[in-house]
């Protein structure tokens, strides 16, 4: 059988998928795998299991990475994505590009093919961000930030280090993490598309141009603890309703300078002291602006900021402004691209050049290697909730996609 | 010496109120001690042993009240506030109006005057609603809502009856509490102002002619959870983004409609899933409207409902609303106003009439017998808040007053 011919087994990876979205089972719906919870190490542990059972080798880096490897030498060809979810998040974010990677791996093992470069399936660590975004992609890139890394924690005040303590692991031992770029000859990655738009066109496979970059920041405005029953509503600096009200504000701003794509988020937020009888002393947004346009998203990063000190500043408040997380747009691999396509082509899929609007690992390997990346649709354009889907034969087209492009360049030809 | 040359001991006041003001200590700042918290607990016990060792016939009720008595037979006069606190507040929200009043028994008890009618002073539990709001005054006045107290909880979760039963009380129990009217002559309760009025007009004494009405409830926005980074803005039904659209409104229709006196508060804030990288599915608000005029109450709380179910209509999001708290604006009883008068006269000291801005457990034994309050001034109108204080001078001519009114009452003659 040529490499052309060869096709993945969907009954064996549907079975994976189904066995990994028990994992982390959310009894109040979805799935909620967060980076270095138990549950996200049952995960981790079930994987392991799976590359040992398909003699794939598996092994677990000082990140939490988890790869598995087919063939021997440098440089590799990689693939994969992330296990970890966000809270209640569905069943393929992430899943599906590491399972998939496995399957095409143990598709090739089983065949007689044995391309001239070794190729590798990852799963990288805490992509979500439950501590720090792409963390294990950083690790493996060498792009990780240990002072900042030194510093988080989750939403409930949990520090990284300790999480990963927790779980078996040492803080101060992820740049070991670190691969040299020139191990690595390309990574691919097959994603569901988390938006609406290959599902309106009717296309099955899109190929993605570019990922969105992101900013994030917190923003605590810091005003007044006073008596909510006697203290007079002029007299007071109510730390939430200044937030509100640059809450409106912002929106408003991406609204309208955003070119009907960008798009902002304030999906945290802190109120202290938190009681219904004090007006709220501090209140926190962690905000996030995400666009491809790189100027586009700076001007809007410092419009949103500045509006936010302006009504800081007219409501008698102080603003203070953390910076979290600067992830610039990334442009993919032209000749990922053009991999992806030839591919598709073979398969008689029709494709669509795309942007990305979520982050993803690829971004981060892209500056250190050729990167690209497959879309299937998304249901709805539903993601990051319970009802996330994809049909069975979509992701069987995506998973053939995947192996196609894997083969190409794991035959050193582009 | 004659009733009205008899004075309070200030050293002994300021030794009960620093004593008291150490349990609880906030390392964070203020002092805390919510309702059955063990802080709270440790109060209650620490002000037995006061009361005991006054020979005040300490006593608990089935509610958490504490008593303690000087003289036999009913009806009785009553003084008291509480001993609870807000998170991280002030050493003298509650603790004075039951310091004072163990104070003016002490007084009484060590002279050789023996009013005709005895004389209670009470520490009601929950005045600020951890959990129910004048839980023990309502108790004690046979107003508690034992249904809404099976289902209340504090911030975090825990249920009342949860808490009672770490601190060794049955919330089946507390009808128990309830007193007869008949029993009870009056009750005065001594209070910080908290709020700027007194302080501004340099005006020693208040006398409080009625307490503000309180509407409190949530209001609990419904959208739908997006991944962050795919979603178009003109997709979403962002819970938060809406919630605080509302809340800016809220403000302004209280500001504007509220005759320079009503308040409103948020105070409380959740958001879910609670992520950066998720737009929020829900977002609750737990909000709160304050002032002395019922109709002007009934038509804010109106009219911010309203604007709620607009805002989340336009938006495209479900509103629920659960109503939490309904306390009805009271007027204190003129005789008791008039006893209050005729003591700071007597003392020399100026009194100004005004409302309160606050609950007080006062507006609760109103519904029972006839109630009134005196206040002293707030330094710089803080309150609910590790700053919250007043002079001692001014204490002792707050306790003082108290004294002399409480004489009044217990003589029979008012």
């Amino acid at each position: 059988m040529r490499g052309d011919e060869l096709r993945i087994d969907l009954g064996r990876l549907r079975r994976d998928i189904e066995a990994l979205a028990a994992i982390g089972r959310d009894p109040t719906g979805g799935i909620s795998r967060p980076a270095w919870s138990p549950a996200h190490e049952e995960a981790r542990a079930w994987l392991l299991g799976q590359l040992r059972a398909a003699e794939l080798n598996p092994r677990v880096d000082p990140a939490g990475n988890v790869f598995g490897r087919l063939g021997e030498g440098t440089p590799v060809v990689l693939t994969g994505s992330h296990i970890d979810t966000v809270p209640r998040g569905g069943p393929l974010d992430g899943a599906l590009g590491v399972l998939a990677g496995v399957e095409c791996l143990r598709t090739i093992a089983a065949s007689r093919i044995r391309p001239p470069r070794a190729l590798e399936v990852a799963a990288f660590t805490d992509e979500e961000g439950r501590f720090y975004g792409f963390f294990g992609s950083r690790a493996l890139a060498g792009s990780l930030d240990r002072a900042l890394a030194e510093r988080l924690t989750d939403p409930n005040g949990l520090a990284l280090s300790e999480a990963m303590r927790r779980a078996g692991f040492d803080l101060a031992r992820t740049p070991e993490a670190r691969r040299d770029p020139r191990e690595i000859a390309a990574y691919v990655e097959l994603h569901i598309e988390q938006g609406p738009w290959l599902e309106a066109a009717d296309v099955p496979i899109g190929i993605v141009e570019g990922i969105v970059g992101i900013r994030r920041f917190r923003l605590t405005f810091v005003g007044q603890p006073d008596h909510a029953g006697t203290t007079p509503m002029d007299r007071r600096r109510d730390a939430f309703l200044t937030a509100a009200e640059y809450a409106t504000k912002s929106r408003e701003l991406v609204v309208r300078g955003g070119q009907g794509r960008a798009v902002t988020t304030i999906g945290v937020v802190d109120v202290w002291p938190g009681v219904p009888n004090i007006v709220p002393e501090r209140a926190a947004l962690l905000q996030e602006l995400r666009d491809s346009d790189p100027a586009l998203l700076e001007r809007l990063a410092t419009r949103t900021l500045q509006a936010a000190r302006r009504v800081a500043r007219r409501r008698g408040l102080v603003l203070e402004v953390t910076h979290l997380m600067r992830a610039d747009p990334v442009r993919m691999s032209p000749r990922i691209q053009a991999a992806i396509e030839a591919t598709a082509a073979g398969l008689g899929l029709p494709t669509r050049r795309m942007p990305s609007g979520a982050g993803h690992d690829a971004q981060i390997l892209a500056a250190v290697t050729d990167a690209g990346m497959v879309f299937i649709p998304s249901q709805g354009g539903r993601s990051h909730r319970p009802d996330e889907w994809t049909d069975w034969p979509a992701i069987e087209r995506g998973a053939n996609v995947l192996l196609g492009t894997l083969l190409h360049l794991a035959s050193g030809d582009v």
